[in-house]
C-alpha cells in the first residue's frame, strides 16, 4: 500500500454551531422536529437566533466533527468544506487548522455567509438541529482536491453533503478518485430525515461506492424501511466492506462479511447534549481501522469518544481523546 | 427425517417452587446471593421457609418451565425428572400433565422428598433461589427413556442437572442417545454460579454434544472467563450448531455458522418477577426452530414468552402463550 499522508479526509458541510438550552415547549411553538436536523432559510435562522438565550459558539459539521475528533486522537487528518470569507469562516477555519487539521479549501468570496446550525438542547439531552446551509451551498466539484483524496486512506463523506445540490457531485466525484487510488471510501448516513430525502441515492451509492458504512438506528431502519433493527443488519451485511451501526445506549453492532460483533456503549455519568455523538464515534472507529486495530477496539475507541462528548455541551472533545482512550481503554493509541 | 412424536424432551431437576416477596435485608441478612441459585440442606430450607411469608406455590424447574412453556405455545413436550412419591410430587407431576406433557419418569419411594426451590423476590424484581435437591439426587441414567429421547426433535438438557451427581451420567446418555438418532442436543448453562461450578464440563459438552445453547449474557462470559459479551459472542460461534444468548432488556443475540442476529428484547410495562425469565426464553425458541420458523422469528417468539413470564409472579405461564403470540407479532402458530 502507498503511502498515505492522511488517515482520512472528511469532506462536508462547513458550520459554526449556536447552542442554546430549551424546553419542549420551545420546540413545540415553533414546529421544530424534536431530534432531527431541518434546514432553515436566512430570515427564520435570524428569529429562532433571536429566540436563543445564553448561547455558546463553536465550530461544527459532522464531518468537521469526526475529523476533529480524529485529530484528538492523534490521527492525522483532512477537511473539504465550504465557507464564506467572513468572521464566522476564518474562525471555523483557525479552529480546525488549529487541532492539526488540514483545511484548504477556498472560501467562497460571494453570495451567503458562513453556515451555522442552531442547536437547541433539551433536558433530556436530546438535541434538535436547524441548518442555515449559506455557504455551504457553493461547494462543487471544482473543491474537491484529487491530490488530498489520493493522499487519504479513507474518504469519509457525510450524509448531509446532499443538501446543497453542487455538493452530490462532488461527492460522487471524491469517492471515484478515492477508488482510483487506494483509499476507501467511507459515508454516515447523517439523520433519518435525511435518509428520506435521499434514500434511492445512498442505496444507489451503496452499491460499490462506499467501503464503509455508519449509521445509527434510526437511519438503518429507514434506509431499508423496515421496523426492526435486526432486518436492517440483514440488508446491510452484503452492501459494504464494514458497516458500522450504532444503538445509543445499546452500543454498537459492526458487521463485516462473516465477522460481526455487538460491542457495547461506554459508560457516560451524565449525558449533558448528544450532539456530535455519531461524528465522535466515527472519528474513534476510523482512528481505529487506520490503525491496524481490530473492529472491536475500533469500536470501543468509538464508544469512549462519543461518551466524552456527549457529557458536556457542544459536539468536539473537550478532553484530549488519546489520553482519554489510553487510561479508559488500556489500548496504546 | 422420522417422524418424531415430541418437538422437545426436557431433562431437569423436578422442583416445586415456593415464592414469596423480600427485600434486600432480606437476602443479606441471611448471606444469600441476590440473583443466584444456591443449593441448600433440608434444614436450612425449613428455617429459610419459616421466614417467608404470603408463599406461592407451584410447579418450577428449570426444564420443566421450559416445556411448560413450549406446551403452552401448543408444542408436544415430555419431561424426564425425579420427584418423591409425596403430596409436593404428585402435584407436580398433575400439574405438568394437565397441560399435555408428557412426564412418566418413576417417583422415588425412598429416602429424600420432593424437591423445592424458596425464591425470595426482592422490590427489583430480581429473584434469587434456594434450592433443596431432595429427591433429585434420585435421578440416574436407568431414568432415561431411550423411547422418548429418540422420538423428540430436541432433547433439552438444563446446566443445575450436575449438580445432583447421578445426574450427570443421565445427562450424558440422554445426549448420546439423542445423537445416535437423528435428535438434536440443546443445553442451558442455567446460571453463573452454576457455570463456576462445572465449568470444565460444559466446555469439554460443547466439544460436539450440544448442539443448541441457550445462555445469558453473565453465564455466557463466566464460561468463556472474559469480561465482555463480545468476546463470548466470537468464542461460542464455533462451538454450536446454534447459540441463543439473552441479555434481559438488551433482547437477544443469536448465532449460527455465519448467520448472526441481534434481537430486541419484547417490551413489558412492569417487571415484576424474574423468575422463569431464561426458561419461557428457552420454550420460544424452541418452538420455533421445532416449528420451521426462522432464528429471528424464533428469538422474537422467546422474548415474547419471557415478557409474560417476567410480568407476574411464578416461573410458569399465566396466558396461554399461544395466543399470546399471534396477537403480538402476528405469527401464525
Amino acid at each position: 500500500m502507498s503511502e498515505f499522508r492522511y488517515d482520512v479526509v472528511g469532506i462536508g458541510n462547513a458550520i459554526v454551531d449556536v447552542l442554546a438550552r430549551a424546553d419542549d415547549d420551545f420546540l413545540a411553538a415553533r414546529d421544530l422536529p424534536k431530534g432531527g436536523m431541518t434546514l432553515i432559510n436566512a430570515s427564520t435562522a435570524e428569529s429562532l437566533y433571536a429566540d436563543m438565550t445564553e448561547v455558546l459558539e463553536q465550530s461544527g459539521g459532522s464531518a468537521a466533527n469526526t475529523i476533529a475528533g480524529l485529530a484528538s486522537l492523534g490521527g492525522k487528518g483532512a477537511f473539504i468544506g465550504k465557507v464564506r470569507d467572513d468572521i464566522l469562516g476564518n474562525s471555523f477555519r483557525e479552529d480546525i487548522r488549529q487541532i492539526g487539521v488540514d483545511f484548504d479549501t477556498p472560501a467562497a468570496t460571494h453570495s451567503a455567509p458562513t453556515a451555522r446550525c442552531l442547536i437547541l438542547v433539551t433536558p433530556d439531552a436530546q438535541r434538535t438541529m436547524n441548518t442555515y446551509l449559506g455557504a455551504c451551498i457553493e461547494l462543487g466539484p471544482e473543491d474537491i482536491d484529487a491530490d488530498v483524496i489520493k493522499a487519504s486512506k479513507i474518504t469519509y463523506l457525510e450524509g448531509y453533503l446532499f443538501d446543497p445540490p453542487a455538493a452530490k457531485e462532488a461527492f460522487v466525484q471524491a469517492a471515484t478518485i478515492a477508488h482510483e487510488g487506494e483509499g476507501k471510501v467511507a459515508l454516515t448516513l447523517s439523520d433519518s430525515f435525511c435518509v428520506e430525502r435521499y434514500r434511492d441515492d445512498f442505496l444507489k451509492l451503496l452499491e460499490g461506492h462506499v467501503d464503509i458504512l455508519f449509521a445509527n438506528e434510526d437511519e438503518i431502519k429507514t434506509l431499508y424501511q423496515v421496523d426492526e433493527f435486526d432486518e436492517a443488519l440483514q440488508y446491510v451485511r452484503g452492501h459494504c466492506e464494514i458497516s458500522a451501526l450504532t444503538r445509543s445506549e445499546k452500543g454498537s453492532v459492526i458487521v463485516s462479511g462473516d465477522e460481526m460483533h455487538v460491542v457495547d456503549a461506554a459508560s457516560v455519568e451524565t449525558v449533558v447534549d448528544t450532539t456530535g455523538a455519531g461524528d465522535a464515534y466515527a472519528a474513534g472507529f476510523l482512528y481505529g481501522i487506520t490503525h491496524h486495530l481490530d473492529l472491536r477496539d475500533s469500536a470501543h475507541i468509538g464508544g469512549v469518544a462519543a461518551a466524552e462528548v456527549i457529557s458536556h455541551m457542544g459536539a468536539r472533545p473537550e478532553t484530549p481523546l488519546g489520553t482519554l482512550i489510553e487510561n479508559k481503554l488500556k489500548i496504546k493509541i
